[in-house]
């Protein structure tokens, strides 16, 4: 569901330069010569992109907020190619941005300066697939979504999925640590991923491409590069655990008169769905009223401040169905909600979910938008968004609230005409210190990226940003891979 | 269910000091003074444990297969003993062996040598439980079951339970990655596991200890020290995620007439049982033999060469029976099992759960036991107990074959009267061999420890080995924690 990111949805007006914007300064890293672009020519012919205009949709992000001025895009096809990519650069000290599908919304994905792009997009193939186990492994460019119809004929199902899923590759939901809509029942990709093959700053291949659900022969190196956003080493393959697919799939899509009732809504419905509840999303009101007018999507519940979004996947559609309305008449009865409608049928379900996974594409209509993606406990979830409208007031054009409520993951949006340095200086640290304040953590699921990256104190104390510090320059001592990224740069 | 390990049920027999037994040298590390003493109980008074008799239970494993010769066991109570404990070793060179409940399988929990033994079991404080998120936060020495009926009482449950459960730490089982019998419904401690608190080699405190279910900032430092066996640093405190108690629990054991069998069954219970399938365990008809014999405990299935103990949990009874006697109609009329029972109430089902958990123990009154945990692709799992048997012939008394059939994972176990050299090198490394010829692990939930750290190779790349090394110089480049483990010596 959801029209796929990264195919130019967020409009066509110029991004500044992100070294312009933010007054970066480059590092002292080589500059790309005639010589480098013909030895890669020669490694990769037909593969190897230059031209400003060609290189351009790989400079800019998805939200077009960052944009580098990198001019020269790689697009391996093996992991060979991938290690003799970075031991050429690692000697000349060439900086390198590994992209996968560009779908990253912290400014992780694109260049900052002129690092050499590293696309995946070639790495598609699909390597193996267990029916007994329900293990895939599949090079990092595969498409989330082509992986799931892959495994969806198999009977099995991706063990996550996210708005982005036309796009975005799994190598990239890897290196970011992805979350998204099934979290809540699957885990986290930290359980499901089983091995990774990672190519080192230095070229070297790392080859823990395992297979099995359980392996405790010495330290878990494949964790350190899930979520380090392509810093310490550029993922080339995937092993990963897939969830059966479910035979009944229900949505119940809610209306909740008050945040409190959305919170009672969710301990009733995980007590009384228990084993088959698989996602508990939830918006306000204006998130609504933005995906009625940018996308001329239209809800079947109205009128509610707010809306709360219910997956159930199970094995047994007549006890599901059961569960459902066992639990829906309890909610009904009880007042916590007061109007809703229910799917069953794959159409209805797909029309259902747009409502909730096209909330970020409605927002690219506003104009510019400021994203924060935070982790707290469930009971202040919403406060943060109420404060941060009182705080603003008239100068924001809109301060809304939605996510993954079952995760104790809010996504706030705040939208302005245009950027300005004065409504982020309202914003910033407000929202980081509002969230540290709570032991919440400033970046749920979307990382640190370019973005974030000076504000991970408010979540991690100073030894282990220094202790994160020290595996960086252990793993890439010259630095080069995605320099700019998920550390903070020395003060 | 289950005998709690660690309370000498393996004999009483002396056991042969580990370092004369597998000749190995001790390192440079600091000897022990009367100073060091005199320090330490100034800083913990009555919680420092020297003399030959009161050291020893300390020393020897449960297993009685390993013996150190430490002279010091300290007992802290806090974080900032621990810190100043490992500042002052550090500083001194001192090695120090932590340890929980004593209960692992492969050497890790006990000295090789004299290192000072630091012992968590003083460490048993719950810190916090939310019971909207179900996240626990407890300090490392708290016992498995403890927690199991703390949590119980409000309506939860640990997302780990194995064997030793009334003596293991949750520190230890964090440090060792433990596995068990849950781990096929709620995952690994990888995902399960939102924080730690880990008291490095020089003694300082690393606080990743949220309460998150997800958090994006930064490297994943605490997946380092899960599985680590506390190589890298002493795990304090650990934070949690713990799933509702389920409201229905069911169990059936079941009798089939070959291993071909126990894989469709597997197969067709995890079609028709879905989302409340909790546990999928086999054992043979040795094991059973061994159980009966030495625990006295009987069987209500027999005459079968396998059985299978299949686990429900979900939150309604009655679909839960409706699913489960669909699946054993289904089993017994296309001839998979031969024989069952189930059971509903509680205590038939810890008397089932015995016959299976209790296999580790009756092994134990066999003799010496060479134990093994090994991964492999479920479809070879038993063809190893088979091979092996064969080779042994009359120079082993038993070759047993159980485990977690649906994890993939094997105990292999080899009883004879005492040890001895050769039948150990009839064993290995042809059991390694076989295992690396099918890509599993040598080691699936019971980590390197001391006993099998020199097989690292045949389950991880020489790559990948080195990377280890090198993290373990970094946390710890004195090589004070836990020496002679989970990493091969020098050859």
């Amino acid at each position: 569901p959801g029209v796929p990111r990264g195919r130019g949805c967020a409009g066509s007006r110029e991004v500044v330069p992100t070294c312009e914007r933010y007054a970066v300064r480059r590092l002292p890293f080589g500059r790309l010569a005639d010589g480098d672009v013909a030895f890669f020519e020669r490694l990769m012919p037909g593969r190897v992109i230059t031209g400003e205009e060609e290189v351009k949709p790989f400079n800019v992000d998805w939200l077009k907020s960052v944009r580098g001025c990198s001019q020269l895009v790689l697009k391996p096809q093996t992991t060979a190619e991938v290690s003799q990519v970075l031991r050429y650069c690692h000697e000349r000290n060439l900086a390198v941005n590994p992209q996968g599908g560009n779908t990253g919304l912290v400014g992780g994905s694109v260049p900052v300066f002129d690092e050499i792009i590293l696309s995946t997009a070639l790495m598609n193939q699909i390597i193996s697939f267990d029916k007994v186990s329900g293990i895939l492994v599949c090079q990092a460019g595969c498409v989330l979504e082509r992986l799931n119809e892959y495994l969806e004929e198999q009977g099995f199902i991706m063990p996550l999925d996210l708005g982005a899923k036309g796009s975005c590759h799994i190598g990239g939901n890897v290196a970011t640590n992805a979350g998204g809509l099934r979290l809540l029942r699957y885990g986290s990709l930290r359980g499901t991923v089983l091995g990774l093959e990672v190519v080192l700053a230095d070229g070297s291949a790392l080859d823990c491409l395992t297979s099995l659900r359980k392996d405790n022969t010495g330290y878990d190196l494949k964790q350190l590069f899930i979520g380090s956003e392509g810093t310490l080493g550029v993922i080339t393959a995937v092993s990963i655990l897939c969830p059966q697919k479910p035979k009944a799939v229900n949505l119940a899509f809610l209306g909740c008169q008050s945040f409190a009732k959305v919170l009672e809504t969710f301990t009733t419905c995980r007590a009384m769905l228990g084993e088959i509840l698989s996602a508990y999303e939830f918006m306000d009101e204006k998130c609504m009223e933005l995906v009625e007018r940018h996308l001329k999507l239209s809800s079947p519940v109205t009128d509610s401040p707010f809306y709360v979004l219910i997956e159930t996947s199970g094995s047994n559609s007549t006890h599901d169905e059961e569960k459902l309305n066992n639990f829906l008449e309890q909610a009904m009865a009880s007042g916590l909600v007061t109007d809703g409608t229910v799917a069953t049928d794959d159409k209805k379900i797909k029309v259902l979910w747009g409502l909730r996974e096209r909330i970020t594409e409605a927002l690219t209509h506003e104009g510019y938008v400021y994203k924060y993606d935070i982790s707290l406990p469930v009971g202040k979830l919403y406060d943060l968004v109420t404060d941060m409208r009182a705080r603003l007031g008239q100068s924001a054009k809109n301060v809304v609230g939605y996510g993954h409520l079952g995760d104790g993951n809010l996504h706030l949006n705040i939208t302005a005409e245009s950027y300005s340095h004065s409504l982020l200086d309202a914003i910033e640290p407000f929202v980081y210190e509002w969230t540290a304040r709570c032991n919440g953590s400033i970046s749920a699921e979307h990382g640190l990226g370019f973005k974030k990256k000076q504000f991970i104190q408010y979540s991690k104390p100073r030894e282990a940003v220094a202790l994160m510090q020290q595996f960086k320059a252990m793993l890439d001592p010259k630095g080069i891979l995605n320099p700019y990224k998920t550390l903070p740069s020395a003060p």
